[in-house]
Parts: structure tokens; sequence; C-alpha cells
């Protein structure tokens, strides 16, 4: 097995007892970038030089008995929408070539104090605004689009291309390219990780958030990134649980909420079979499985829309004027959609929002946890628009992609994906696992205790 | 002296000593409404019976000797914004005619618990949408409007035809016509009283809170309700303090703000004199004079009406399909005009208050309250469209009379207004100290030393 292949706890723990040594493992890493690189296009940039002296500098500072925690030493990857010191940052867009920032995001920041290196930037969907991330390709079949916009992330943690990245989600931007990969991907409450020196989409729908191999390694990130930002208007002041401590008390006696309504709806037959299979599998570990109506499903997506178009608007508003021809075309018309939307129906989704807020909160008395398909569909193939679904339903790909993630941006509720088998095709498939607001351990606990049942907590080698 | 001419603590001494009796006190004022309603018409609906009715069962419960506070008895006036049990509640509005709640507004339930009897609905401007409050007159010069919304409830304290009246405030709505009417009246922290039960105008901007004869009525009412309600999505969880308790214990060492920009431009001489005279009064009683500069004050106004236009269209916005016709013509025009607000103007008039809010947060950190004029001048004709500044500018009295009390509307801070003399016509002039959020016992205690100083305490008698 090489040093890539590992996950965090695994060479975590190789680090700590000077088995492996940071720049083993670093230089593994480059060179699977190398090798997997000219069909994958995970990264815009590479930093492999400043990333093979920070490994250094870690091993010395390890030797000198120095050790920072859990992270120290292992290769992080960053979406291109984090600011990031010294290293240019464009958002995936020519509207901001040769933007190199002075300072890093506040969770970047976070990331590289707890000892982690950077390897380098991942490619996005230009801005976040969309979820195929040219020129990013699905590691598991060049053919198929590695969903967005942290199409990038997704890919290289697939790949193996590094042990963690960082992603950012406003409709479903982490979980569905995570889901289409193979891979970890939550986003967290609203408010839980600071959003200070990202590129907003639309401010009130943002998250930041982990993907990674499995639940351990996104809950060591979480420990990492969680809690209040006074900078960040968005950021609530909660009490941060140590999210790794309870990972492996199980599921007995948890209550897994299964809707019998709108996340089973319009969703393949390979996915719902996946799903379902794996709710059985939390059952026989003892969990109790309740049937639960999802409040007010009918205006999930309405509101999703109604607050994405005009928010990425508003904060586009001038550059778009500016620098219009620099926009590729899908971003543009979006931008240009949400130029339209008057105040009045803004103000309404935001009142429609807090309404459904309110409905999910009761929801989540009766049950601890709300399990559901991640995406309708494994990865498309490039190019694909349209999914029919035989009962003269004809659905946009880019609105069915995000149709069954962008509830939990709506609510703010925090939302694991894991990958729980493959399609006809063999293409990954994932579960989604939403909580109650602040509860993200108890999201991983689930997904956690899915994975050692599955056995499926090792890296999914890819054919090379 | 007749016993409506008491202040809330005068008569609820003697009530609380046996000396007077709530029957006498509600027959006394019920008696002034009927000799004073004819000129000033403050009240869209008199409770006279249930008002007697409430006034005997108080008189028993305090003969058993049950006694439920300092506002035990005393009458109260609501304008007819509020929710009232069985009580007609129009909105001042042809659109809710015949409107009977079936429960009554928070803060009104509050005060009722606290023993306090109902007199009757005041009149508002049409959905508290304006600030001439039809018909009402204002009880010193009838040729003069009681300004508004909250006129109606202006004009009963003034006319001492009730002793506390409740008010709502979106663009100043509390303190304008309180200003204009020689009374006191508080604007509190936005989330500090709960809305429930009261028609919204623009809700991220809209507040109730009280108006009476000085501020220790007010400060026993505030006593009464302020704290969180869970049921009103705006209120805030924040630790209440006794607001009547610390009233006298005076300025000595207070930094009292003195804007140099803004608050005093375009602001008639009689209304800057008086208010920089009490400036002077509380300089004596041990305050420091700060100036300072108020931050952005060049879009406090965008972002008042970028956000209070559309937000009150959305709110009309069926109603004014259904029933147009019934609106009157000023009201109408503003939610017409509303609905052509785009999406990405009111989120930008949004983020600008957030960057308002933030540096007054800043400015708070050098002063403990901010004094400035209430209104840049006495009550206006009735009929007065524009005021000439003699510069060149020509301002609509509409704007000119919440241009100065629609900043704490933007940020959300507390707000008091005082009377603080009369201008060259003989009308009231107001004097507006605002505070830091949740500090409405600080500009309480301020607006208290002041009264004392100026022995300004007692009803003043208007002619008859």
């Amino acid at each position: 097995m090489e040093p890539y292949e590992l996950t965090s706890e695994a060479a975590g723990a190789l680090i700590r007892s000077g088995e492996l040594s940071p720049v083993e493992l670093i230089d593994s890493v480059l060179a699977r970038i190398q090798a997997t690189e000219p069909r994958v296009m995970a990264f815009s940039h590479l930093t492999a030089e400043q990333a093979r002296d920070a490994a250094i500098a870690a091993e010395q500072e390890l030797a000198s008995g120095r050790y920072r925690g859990p992270l120290h030493g292992l290769p992080l990857a960053v979406k291109d929408l984090y600011d990031t010191a010294g290293v240019p940052t464009t958002a995936s867009s020519a509207v901001r070539e040769g933007n190199v920032p002075s300072s890093d995001a506040a969770v970047v920041r976070r990331l590289l104090d707890a000892g982690m290196i950077m390897v380098g930037k991942t490619f996005t969907h230009e801005f976040a605004y969309g979820s195929f991330t040219p020129p990013t390709r699905n590691p598991w079949d060049g053919d198929h689009i590695p969903g967005g916009s942290s199409g990038g992330s997704a890919a290289a943690v697939a790949a193996g291309s590094c042990v963690v990245a960082l992603g950012t989600d406003t409709a479903g931007s982490i979980r569905m390219p995570a889901s289409f990969c193979g891979v970890v991907g939550l986003k967290p409450t609203y408010g839980r990780a600071s959003k200070r020196g990202v590129t907003p989409l639309a401010w009130s729908l943002d998250h930041v958030g982990p993907m990674a191999r499995n639940t351990r390694d996104v809950a060591l990130v979480m420990d990492a990134i969680a809690g209040h930002d006074p900078l960040d208007s968005g950021s609530v002041d909660a009490p941060v649980p140590d999210h790794a401590a309870g990972l492996a008390s199980g599921v007995d006696g948890l209550r897994v909420g299964v809707p019998t309504n709108y996340f089973f709806e319009h969703v393949a037959d390979d996915v719902e079979q996946a799903v379902r299979a794996a709710i059985v599998t939390l059952q026989g570990l003892g969990a109790e499985v309740r049937e639960v109506v999802v409040p007010h499903a009918d205006v999930l997506m309405a509101a999703e829309w109604g607050i994405m178009l005009p928010e990425a608007s508003a904060y586009h508003q001038q550059s778009l004027r500016d620098n219009g021809d620099l926009y590729g075309a899908d971003v543009r018309a979006l931008l240009e959609a949400g130029e339209l939307v008057l105040a009045t129906d803004y103000i309404r989704a935001q009142r429609v929002r807090a309404v459904i807020r309110e409905a999910w909160r009761g929801m989540f008395s009766d049950i601890d946890v709300l399990v559901t398909p991640t995406v309708p569909f494994a990865a498309p193939r490039a190019g694909e628009a349209e999914v029919n679904w035989g009962d003269g339903t004809i659905e946009a790909v880019h609105d069915a992609t995000i149709r069954l993630t962008s509830p939990a941006n709506v609510t703010g509720v925090p939302a694991l994906t894991i990958p729980v088998g493959f399609s006809r095709a063999g293409l990954p498939l994932g579960m989604q696992i939403h909580g109650r607001p602040f509860a993200e351990a108890t999201v991983l606990r689930v997904g956690y205790a899915y994975e050692v049942a599955r056995g499926a907590h090792a890296w999914p080698t890819l054919a090379d």
C-alpha cells in the first residue's frame, strides 16, 4: 500500500508513531497527483514545492517533539473559491485571473495551524455556480462529470491526490460531487464554520465544509474548523463538541427518519435500492426506522432558487457590468436572470424559508436523523442536459442534481453524504444523512456505523 | 388636580395606598376622553364599558389584597395595529373593516396581566404607512398634524385620555408623533419586545414600544413588556434589566455623543436651539459631551427606503390585488412603488445596513448615548407637503419627518424621545437619545435626569 492510499486516521497514527514521515507522505501524494492529473484534472494550481518545504518543516517539528494533533503533516486540497495567501485564487473564472490573496480564508488558516499541508487548489465550477466543473473529470469514468461546484475537490479525494479537501455548498456543491465521486462530504450547519475569505455565491445559503474518504477524516477536520468567528457575520456562537470522540458509539435506538415523499420521487432504481439497503443495514445495527412526511416539499426548490438567484446577482452585479464577457455563458445567464427577480419575490422566498425551517424543527422532534438519497442518479455523462423519468417527466440535469441536496441549504441543517454502493454502470452512489442544527456529531456517528458495518473504511481503489 | 392628570407613578402610588380607586381613575379618564375626543379624535374605538367593568374588578382584586404591581388599575390606549381580543382591530384601514381578533397581541396581554385597563384603540396612519394619521389632530393645535403613524396614541397621551399608550415604529412612528405631541416615546432595541399579534409594516424594521408622559412611566411599561417570545421569530433572548430601578442614578461621567454631521443638518433653528440647550443641561449634570461623526450617514435613508418599500409590498401584495380600491391613495402608491424594487437592490440595502450597524457599534465604543433632534421641525400644519430650507433645498414633509428617526430603525438601537421645549409657534419639540443595543435603561436614565433638572415631570397642561 502506498502512503497516498492511507486515510487521515491511518496516516496520522503512523506519523505520530514516527513510522511515516510527512515528507514520505507528501512525496507519495505529489507522485500520485502527477500520475492522475492528466486524466482527472482536479487541480487549478499545484503548490508542490511549498508542500515539500512544509513537509520538511513538519518533519523537523515532529522530531523536536512538537505534535500539533491528528492532522499534523497530512495533505490538503483547497477549492479555488477559498483565499490562500500567496497562492492564485480565481474561483476558476477569467474574471479573477491573476488574483493572489494576501491572507488565508479562516478555515484554511485553521487547518494549516493544525499542521495540514496544502498540495494545491482545486477547480470549482466558475464562481461555484454550476454542477459540472470543467475541466475536471470523474475519476471513476472520464466520460462522466465529477459534479460540482466542488468537482475538483471531490475528484482529488477520489483519485487519492489528497487526504482531505475543502468544498463549499450552496445547493449541494459539496455533497453532489462527493456522491458522484464516491467520497464522503459534509455540509455543516449554517454558521458552524467560518466563511471569511471564501468568495460568496449566495450568502444566506452558502456553507464551507470538508470532503474526505471516510467519516472519521471528516470528523477530524470538523474538530479543527468548527467554531465562532466574530469577523464572519453569518457565524454562530454555539458550543463545539468533539466530533471524533463519539463516532463509534453506534446507532442503537437512534430514530432514523425515512421520507415517504419528495426524496424518493424521480430517483433512479439503483439509487433507491442502494439507499434502502443502507437503511436496512442501519436497522440491523439497532436503529429505529420511522416514516416521515417532509413538510412543505412543494416549495423547497422555489425557496432555493428564489434566494440563490438574486443573492448571486447582487454580489456579481458591478463585476458583470464591468467584465460581463469574461464570465462563462452558463454562469452569465444565471446572473442575468437573477437581476430580474423582484424584491417582493425574494422577501416571500425568505419568509417561506422561515416557515419551512420551523416545520423541519418540528419534523426533527420525532426523529434524530433524516436519511435520503444524495442525488437522484449516478454521475451523468459530460454534456448530458436532460433526464427522462419515463413517466412523461423530462427534467434538466442542472435542476435534478441539486433537487435532493438543496433542502439542507434552505433549512441550514447539517447533511452528510457517504458512499453506499454503485450504479449498474459501476459509478458510485451516495446516501444523505440530515441532522438537527449543530448535530454534526450525530450524522457522522450514523455514517461511521454504516461504514464499519460495510467494511468500507479504506480508500476505494480506482482502476488506474 | 383631576385623576386623569396623574402620571403612572403618582396614580399607581395612590392606588396602592388605597387613596385612589381604579374606578375613580378610569371614570376620570373616560370623562376626559368625552371632553377631548370631539377635537382630538385620537380613538378609533372606545372600550368604555369593558374598562369600567375591569376597573371594578381591579378595585375588588386590590381590596382582596392581590396587588399586581405598579401598573395595576392604570388606563391604557392601544394603537389599532395591535390585535385585541373581542375588540375591533382594523389598522385604520377599510381593508380590515369588521375584523375582530380572538386573541391579544403578546405585549397587550402582558400589560393586561400587569393589571392595566384598556380604554380604547387609537388611530394609526393606515397600516402604519404614513405620518399624519387622519382623522386625529394635534392636541396642542388642531390645525397641525399629530404625526404618525402612532398619531392616535401620541395625541391620546398628550390630551390626558390615557396614562400609557402603545405605538409601533418602523421609521419613527413612535418617536415622531411623540415629539409632535410633546410626550415621551421609546423605540426599544430590535427584538426586545414581542411583535406577535401586531400587523407588520416592514418586518425587519418594525418595533413595538410605549408612549407616556414621562420616562418613569415608559420604564414601568418596559419592565412589563421586555423579554423573549419564542413565537416571534424577530424576538431576541437576552437578559432583561429592571428599567425603573436605576432611573435616578444620574448622568455623572456618562459620555454623551453629539453628532457633527447629519442630525443637525436641515433642522429648524428652534429645534436645534432647544436640543443644544438640553445638552448643556445634561453637561451641567456631569455628563461628558463628545463630538462624534455619524458613520455612513449618506446611505442611511437609502437603506431605510430600500428595505421598507419592498417588505411592506411583499406583505400587502395579495391583499392589494384583491382589495386595491379599499386602500387610501397615499398608501396604495407606496405599496405599488415597492413592487417595482428589484431583489438585488433590496439585498444590497440589507448588506449596506449590516455595514452601517457594524459602524454604529464602533461609534458606541466611544460614547454611551447619542443625542440628536427627534424631528427637524415642530408638527406641520395639516396638508403641508413641503419644507423649504431656504438654501435651495425643498424637502417633502413625508421624507423630512422620518429623516432623523430612521437611523435607529436601520441599526436597531434603542431610541427615546423626550420633550425639550416649544417652537416659536408654541408647539412641542423633542430630543432623541440613542443607546447601545439593549441599553434601554441607560437612555431612560438620561431622559429622567433631564426631566428632573427641568422640573418637567408632570403632565403639561393643555389649553382646553
